[in-house]
Formats: C-alpha cells, sequence, structure tokens
C-alpha cells in the first residue's frame, strides 16, 4: 500500500517534471517526490540576481512553490495553488544552493494546506511558505493503472 | 515637489532596472514608476510554463514581486520584501501579456503594505499580491543630489 | 435590479445580525450592508484589553472579519471565511472607536477576495485584512422570494 | 539555563495573564509557557457563535493569536504581533473544547515567525495560523533579575 503510494509519487513527480519547462529553464531539481511531501533545490544563477544584487524574491517563491506543487501531486489528482504566503528571512546570494522542503499540513477532500521551508547550504533558514492547494477533477498521470 | 519626487522615482527605477537581471531575464518591463507605485509587464514564454501547461505561479508571483519591488524603492531608501501573499485566480496561458500594477496602502517609519494586481490582456484579474516592506538603512543611489 | 440587490443585501444583513451572538456581545454593529460591500464598528472596551494594555489583536481580527462576512454573505449565499490574513498597523487603546470597511475585490463561482480597512476615530489606519470566502450550497434567509 | 529560560517563561505568562483581560474575559486559559512555545484553551461558549451558528473565525483567531502572544513573549520582551494569517480548516460548534498549540519557527534580532495549530477536543484540525512578531525596546516583567 504504502510502496504503491510511493511509487505513484514518483511517476506522477517524473512525470511532471518531463512538461516543467519552467522549472527546467530555472535549474530546479526534485530531489525527493513522496506522498504529500517533495523537495527541491536550486542554486542562485547570476541571472537571478535583482536591483540589490540578492537572488530576486519571486525566485525563491518559485523554489518554494515547485516543492509545493510537487507534494500536493503526489497523489495524481492535479491540483493547483489557490493562494500562497512566504516570509523572507534572510537573503540568497550568487552561488548559494537553497533546498525546499515541503510537508503537507491537512488534506481534506478538494483542498490541503502545506508548508514549505527554504534554507541554504549552510542550514539557515532562507524562507518560510505556507500553500493552499486546489484539487481539479482531472488526474495527472491519465493512463495509471489502479 | 510632486516633480522632484517624481524624477526621483524615474532615477531609482532607471538604476535598478539596469542592475536588475533576473526581471531583464524573464523578460518583465517596469512601464511604470511612481512614488509609491510601479506598473511591471510580463509575456508569458514557453519557458515559463510548468508540468500542467499553465504559467509557473512562482513567475506570476515574480511579476508581482517587482511591481512590488520598483513601487516601495521609489523614494530611494533600499527597500525589501519581508512578506507576501498571493491568491491565484485564473491561469495565464502561452503569450499572454500580464500587467502588474502596485500601490502603496500605507507607508510608516519602516515598513509598508503594497497592493498588487495582476491582469491579463482581457483585463481578466489572474492574481492579488500583497507584500510587506522592509526599508533598510542605505539608498538605492548612493549620489543623489537631495 | 440595483435597488433589489441592495434590498437583499439589507435583509441578509438584518437576519444575520439578530442570530449573531458573538458580535453583539462585542458591541460590534454593522453600520453598512450593500452588494459586496458592508461596514461595521466597534469600540474598544476595558474587557478588550491584553496583557500589553491594548486591543487584543484577535478582536481587531474579529471585527474585520465580521464586516468580511456580511460583504459576502450579502447575495444570500451562505459564505464563510476559507483564510484570512491581517497586518496589525497601530495599536488600539480603551475607548477607541473602531471601524472595519469591507471591500470586494473579486467574486467567481463558489470563492471571493474581500480587502477590509481598520480604522480608528482620528482615521488612522489600525490594521488592513484579506479574507478568501467560500460560498456553501444554502442560503443565509431561506424564504427569499427570488 | 534551560531551567532558568523556563522559569522566566513561566513567570511572563502569569504577570501577562493577569492583566490580560479580554483573554480571561472569553474564558481563554494558558495551560502552557515554555521559551518559545505557549498552548491556549477555549470553550466555545454561546456568546461565540456567529450568524451562521458556528464559532465565530475572529474568536478562533484569537485563541491562535494568544497562543502566539505567550509563545513570543516568552523572553521577557515585550512582543507583539505585526501580521498573521489563519486559514479555516473546519468549523467549531458551542461546546467544543478547542487548544492551541503555539511553537518558534525562527526568532532573530528584532522579529519571529511562530505557527499555532488550533485542534477540536476530538484531534481533529480547526485552523492553522501563522504570526510575524515584532520586538518592542521594554520588558515585560520590568523588575526581573537577569
Amino acid at each position: 500500500m504504502e510502496a504503491q503510494a510511493q511509487a505513484l509519487a514518483e511517476a506522477v513527480s517524473q512525470a511532471m517534471y518531463e512538461r516543467d519547462v519552467a522549472v527546467r529553464a530555472l535549474g530546479i531539481s526534485v530531489v525527493e517526490a513522496r506522498p504529500g511531501r517533495a523537495s527541491a533545490s536550486m542554486r542562485v544563477r547570476a541571472d537571478m540576481l535583482n536591483g540589490h544584487a540578492i537572488c530576486h524574491g519571486g525566485l525563491i517563491f518559485t523554489l518554494a512553490d515547485t516543492a509545493f506543487a510537487y507534494a500536493c501531486n503526489s497523489y495524481n489528482k492535479s491540483t493547483v495553488a489557490a493562494a500562497a504566503s512566504i516570509d523572507f528571512l534572510r537573503p540568497a546570494r550568487l552561488g548559494d544552493a537553497l533546498t525546499a522542503v515541503a510537508t503537507e499540513r491537512v488534506r481534506s477532500k478538494r483542498s490541503g494546506i502545506y508548508d514549505v521551508a527554504v534554507h541554504n547550504q549552510h542550514g539557515e533558514a532562507v524562507a518560510l511558505f505556507r500553500g493552499r492547494s486546489h484539487e481539479l477533477a482531472s488526474a495527472v498521470l491519465e493512463t495509471v493503472t489502479p
């Protein structure tokens, strides 16, 4: 049962990642996909710096939002973000290796709450993100054998 | 007085934009910069689509966050985002022309609240964003004549 | 048409207020009810002060949430809060007369976004609130003639 | 060291509670106070019900905000809420016994992030709250021997 859920989470993650041009263009890797949980990592590139010479907050959000997306789609129900909030705790700089870990807090009928923590390579917290998911009627993998 | 504030907002915006590699890499234009207010636009490119074939929510956030950044830095005090929240109302698709308009709601000593609305080319609301700013001690343009 | 919508908003507001024990216990008045818009006011009483001798932030939230509730129920569809966020800008003190004005930003099928601003008797902003509504299947007034 | 921090947290909590008229008027108990952590409980009374005959969301927020306040003041630095967000997951009904547990996620110079989960007597999640704290210059207990 658990093994099946885990296999499904991995299959969904791989299929999503292949289609996920935005995430690949940003060099984001999805390093873990489990039922209700996912991790993603990103290195801060020169083309991610804003006018203050730190990583654009939008791209830190994008990393967190990606971990959130892979966590909430892990059951093979197409799921999108309805809302999200982020607290920025510390700037990220050129070359920093950021990791976002998304954890499911609650999941009910059609919606869920996921917490994402973003840390840098020193283990320092860079941002805390909370997302509210909304499940659509379709599946991510249409041809999955149940 | 107002003309001076407007000239300062424009000078800050230009200087920030020149350094703002992330925003230029995403093809974002800053189309208006006024004291406490800014607009930015972005066309949804193929490399912005996620695994559901719609614009990655993180990049819609990035557009809104950019308008917010230019609005809250317009007084030539270096200002960063402390926190932000976003509600996603409607997906954005390949080729959509998105515009984010940031408006100051309050600004006090070292912090402020800015609302950003993102619309598509049909005038439909795509996202609502609210950001909390935090002012640093430095200036954006160090050499401005007061 | 507009007159009908306004009459419905007022009828819903009155019916809700009669049943709304919590709001009456806090001395909150609903001073305006229009389609998608409502205002509520509250005087800060001695039994609303927290350990810092200022109005408990939860009660400022409650005032804002009340204006939100009357605004989003104004169409006679039972509607509850799915989520809300608040920024506290200035403390409220004993005797302060607070007013919360809720405005609809967007409303679609089953959800909406409402902004609420809370001001004191000097017109100073005390808090900004944003709520996400969720429409239930029932009506507030079951016996309304359409 | 830890024992001292724990004793301080308890002394602060007791002193705050004695002055905290709002919390006592709502029948809220502070059932645990530790450095960076606090729990509070509240029974839903008849005078807490709104027009839908469920507990007013503002009072669920108030309970969560109270746990947050006792957690972030536990170091004897006067600390207030700068902002908070809440997701409502399930209604609370007359007689429900609600418990809010606040946990510190990060704390730096003058601000911190605290997560609060509110559950009912069946262990079901009623709301998730996240608060951003702002430290003032004063102490809660002015006469503490360091």
